[in-house]
């Protein structure tokens, strides 16, 4: 079968592999992220080589793009870096630079649409969606008919607006995000936040009936759902898809926030809450999506924004 | 020049008239709204039968398209009015209705739909906006690339959403509409809200330094920004545009947003906070430019949900 290599640029750890039109992920790399440009580009180079070799020896096809997924403000439609705090470019040309150093075309998206994009397509399949990718921040992607959403790369940067908590103007990921959650509960329960063992101990802690857990979870609830609220009342009812690290909360925190965002939305059809389906291999495969897309060897039926976009692989039945 | 017979049926008042592709709007006409969908059917036929007398005695040309913009939740795509609490439909088929009791293809849209495209295309020039429509509620509707973002007709019902003020829930409309910043002023002053003139009184009164009226405005804004923050966050920013009579309020209401907004967003560019152009007359415009584009005379360049539309007569170079 025909494979895209793909190439995940997280801050500190760059995810590669091979993706199939199926969704399935091969040859599975890890290396840690250079914090220039140049030498990135070196890197997802090398990368490509190496993937590229394993392809040959397995007796895979693979298609001439590259799918990159980078972290940021990310412009698709021209191939910029506009603004990365972690890995400090700006206005850098990546898709040029990475097209330059791996010899071949480039299929370049932003992180947390790439992901989306695979969530849709491989995941839980909603054509339009709202994807939040909450792990150290809190990320998000709109889905409209099949396609990203962009806005020139300024679209999705929710974590670090502000959300209104008993009258304060607070930013949603200091209490709504992974490290957040953790950060809070460290603060109401006196524990060292570096011993409390990520979001999922919280949300543990809240199942067995701790009291700053609950109201923890409870402050990251609300606020999710003030943040999301107006949101979907200006589109309209649409899924929310709850990727990153916090997904494997799963009911614990789907549940609370459909009961209150459906008290937020009153009018408007109930949302439908859900975790993702992918893990932490999501951006990668979104990322191998792309690429395959581009070569053309998973077909996108256009559709309007208001419409139902498909993808489908070549030759399947429409 | 050739002309599209159009229609706003408001939720007490008809709006008609005939709209050229230039944006004029010529032949007026007003008839109270039948509350009764057969009713108000026929009533429609009656102003599309004068309109076209009177376009005959002008010797203006038609298209064959009417164009009818109809409020509550409405689905363009299947043509249903789909819920109306003032005019008490639900899943009714008006646009074969329409048709059958015209004789005539109709270009069936939602009102503030309607109204933001004829903003687009002859008010602002937004071509990627949110729209408000401010007045006795508030409506939104998000136009992306060219083209409204309708989602079944649930796209738009901004008004009835919740958000937090001195961490109560509260509905926007009750106090960032036109005629709730009457009602929280009336309150407030102790004044009885019959003798208040509207918003634009309250506007002033808080330009003259009245502090009731100050604070009344400052809580509008605040919700308003808050509303629309989030939303701003996850689509990246875009204009805002404010219709309907409280657009009347100029700077006064378009400065302080645009500070709030700027002050939550943070990290993302500014967005452009303006009054629409259009007045009273916008939904009836945007009737007629659904029939314009509807029957050929308006020329909609496609594009992608991220690149940007542009609607041109034909003929004019693109």
């Amino acid at each position: 079968m025909t494979h895209a290599i793909a190439l995940d640029v997280g801050g500190t750890t760059i995810k590669a592999g091979l993706v199939a039109p199926c969704g399935v992920l091969a040859a599975q790399r890890t290396r840690p992220t250079p914090q220039e440009p140049q030498a990135l580009a070196d890197t997802l180079a090398d990368l490509a080589r190496e993937l590229r070799a394993h392809a040959v020896e397995m007796g895979l096809q693979l298609v001439n793009h590259v799918g990159i997924a980078v972290p940021g403000i990310v412009d698709e439609d021209v191939g910029i870096g506009v603004y990365s705090a972690n890995l400090g470019w700006r206005d850098a040309p990546l898709k040029a630079m990475f097209e330059e150093a791996i010899g071949a075309p480039v299929a370049f998206g932003h992180d947390v649409r790439s992901g989306a994009l695979a969530e849709m397509v491989w995941g839980t399949g909603s054509p339009t969606m709202i994807y939040l990718a909450i792990g150290t921040g809190i990320g998000a992607a709109v889905v409209l008919a099949g396609t990203t959403f962009n806005n020139h790369g300024y679209a999705g940067e929710l974590g670090q607006a502000l959300v209104s908590l008993h009258g304060r103007d607070v930013v949603l990921e200091h209490y709504a995000s992974a490290s957040g959650i953790v950060e809070q509960y460290a603060r109401r329960s006196g524990i060292p936040a570096r011993e409390i063992n990520g979001a999922e101990e919280v949300f543990a802690a809240a199942r067995s009936g701790n009291d700053h857990a609950r109201a923890t979870i409870e402050v990251a609830v609300t606020l999710l759902a003030r943040s999301l609220g107006a949101t979907l009342a200006i589109l309209g009812s649409m899924d929310i898809v709850l990727g990153g690290g916090l997904a494997r909360a799963g009911a614990d925190l789907t549940e609370p926030l459909t009961q209150a965002l459906t008290h937020r939305l009153r009018i408007s059809p109930m949302p439908s809450v859900r975790p993702a389906k992918l893990g932490s291999w999501s951006q990668c495969l979104g990322a191998g999506y792309r690429a395959l897309v581009a070569a053309g060897e998973i077909v996108i039926e256009p559709a309007g924004c208001d419409g139902m976009g498909t993808a489908r692989e070549p030759g399947e039945p429409q």
